[in-house]
């Protein structure tokens, strides 16, 4: 760092505590400030930021990867009782988990925000630091983004890079008939703090309500999980939940050309939200099969192998998971049964276009 | 593709007719339309658009390179005379440009959207083609992206990579006291095109106004310029000319710690810019010295290399530049002299928060 922006990024940190904007502060300034301390340097990152690109070595005999997510305040987020850093940390860890559903390692992250100038430089360096702090967590390195002028709201646009080993690499398509069909941890908490958001005065226990509302802010994006599943042989599929259970198990049943069978009384119900459905009048159904943005881990696995596959997973990684169905013969779809009995048949998951009334999925 | 996917994108097709919103089609059938026929398969990548992120080879033994850069309506285009099209290949070509001032070559994209719900997808679908065409004339693949929804307005987020051999490679902090300062093709148009844009009823030749307009509507990536720079051997520091020539060529100085001279006189004015600066009553210097997005290279060379090697230059990739200048001892500022006098010192380039008053470079 030349003097010159450590100049600019000792008067940008004074503008903090006089509560200045991001307009107050420049964006050259801005840029200074947001980067410092990600420790771009080192053998592997040949130049982070400061320059017009970033520049790093791709690993020998290893496959990149590659995804980007953006998070925009009102969309998929508000400024309501979460933190700033959680908001940074949210916008890092679904990311993530499209790594994590690869079974890859994630590396690199270039960060491109989009930023109200009227935007305190603290709420701004806050969020940066839930991105930073979640990223290091999984020894991930910023080494480029951008930042630009929106009027309106913050966007938080992330492209996350990531490699693997051939052999460990997990795709959508391979789900073959007589897999059984896996999901990690526990569904439907995030939905159900989502719905809690907009219903602060519902009588449910505060355990309960946090559990939720914490599922809902920072999704734990299931690398260790990811990786182990990659590296065991026996998955055929794999993709992470951002979209609800049904949606994607059709993204699934459309890569693979199969019929994806779950079993309702099956699925991992997480135990938030029983209460929270009851206290809403609605079905947990609503939450576990329609919800989204679990980002647990939904994956397919060669038959007689799923049991072993589950026990030795929690003892790898700490990670739970559990055998919720079955891949089915006949046309591409998703059907869920409660007694035997069909009960969803088809299905669709979050649209980022609501008004869209046609199904995702039909057949 | 499968047949559900291909029954979703002709059922978007015939929404076109119709004259439907994004709203109307949903999402996936959004991303299904957008991503047809990016041709993602192929060696090189393993797994393209469809999975939760995009896979390819990493090319051994040489450097990747990666950038973002976000064009937002209202602050980097309007929709205003220009073509949908030509927005979009604007956001392509100011990506390629970082990877062109490194000396690299383009490789993949990844495209991130925000969209108003109620823009016709006939609109977006153009804008998409924009940013085929321009990626495609330099070899780049689309292997991802991202779209959500922004009622207020456009936003293109571009993540670019790429490569490049370690010798080739082009920095910022490698200009030494002796050497000299270049820059490619002609300055000023962009911010000429730019100031033209809402004074509509000037007295302008039409050649000159289109000139300037398409300048900046849509930049030319210097990327067979950047490769043999990169090539050449004699290219001591490099970047593209985004916030202003003496913006950026601050960031050289430093980067490198020196300071840049440069001969106002010699600086390649483009051809439109004296006829509208007259007509705006403004200096030529406005538009030359800080007007920014001119997308051309400003480098330095070791000392008695320079001449010929513009002359290469020009004979392998038709592309001319022009000697502006030298590097100097003294501490890291920029001189503009004309007639040997300093009539510029420090300065500052585009500046995205431009409510900031204070200078973005001063010593």
């Amino acid at each position: 760092m030349t003097d010159d922006v450590k100049k600019l990024v000792t008067e940008a940190m004074s503008d903090v505590d006089e509560g200045k904007t991001v307009a107050g502060l420049g964006e050259f300034a801005l840029i200074s400030r947001l980067v410092e301390n990600l420790g771009d340097s080192g053998n592997e990152i040949v130049r982070g930021v400061g320059d017009d690109a970033a520049v790093f070595r791709g690993p020998q005999e290893r496959l990149m990867l590659a995804t980007c997510d953006a998070q925009i305040e009102g969309v998929h987020f508000q400024f309501d009782g979460r933190s700033e850093e959680q908001i940074g940390r949210r916008a890092a860890a679904v990311n993530l988990s499209d790594i994590a559903a690869m079974g890859g390692k994630p590396t690199f992250a270039l960060v491109s925000l989009a930023v109200p100038p009227s935007m305190s430089t603290g709420t701004l360096d806050l969020i940066y630091s839930g991105l930073k702090l979640e990223f290091a967590k999984w020894d991930v390195r910023i080494i480029g983004g951008n930042v630009a002028r929106l009027p309106e709201r913050l966007i938080i646009d992330v492209t996350l890079l990531g490699e693997v080993d051939q052999s460990n690499l997990l795709l959508r398509d391979g789900a073959g008939v007589g897999d059984l069909v896996c999901v990690t941890g526990f569904l439907g908490a995030s939905a159900a703090g989502l719905a809690l958001g907009s219903n602060a005065e519902l009588s449910v226990a505060p355990v309960e309500q946090e559990a939720a509302l914490e599922a809902h802010r920072v999704p734990i994006p299931r690398i260790a999980a990811g990786r182990f599943l990659g590296s065991a042989g026996v998955v055929t599929s794999c993709m992470d939940i951002s979209d609800g259970l049904v949606g994607d198990a059709a993204h699934i049943a459309n890569a693979s050309g199969v019929s994806i069978g779950i079993d309702a009384e099956r699925l991992p119900v997480a135990p938030c939200v029983v209460e929270i459905a009851a206290a809403l009048k609605t079905s947990t159904d609503s939450f576990v099969l329609y919800g989204g943005e679990d980002y647990e881990l939904l994956f397919t696995v060669v038959p007689d192998s799923a049991e072993q596959l589950t026990k030795d997973l929690y003892e790898k990684t700490g990670i739970g998971a559990t055998i919720i169905g079955v891949v089915e013969d006949g046309p591409e779809s998703v059907v869920v049964r409660r007694g035997g009995k069909p009960v969803v048949s088809g299905g669709s998951g979050f649209d980022h276009f609501p008004d869209n009334k046609k199904s995702q999925f039909k057949k």
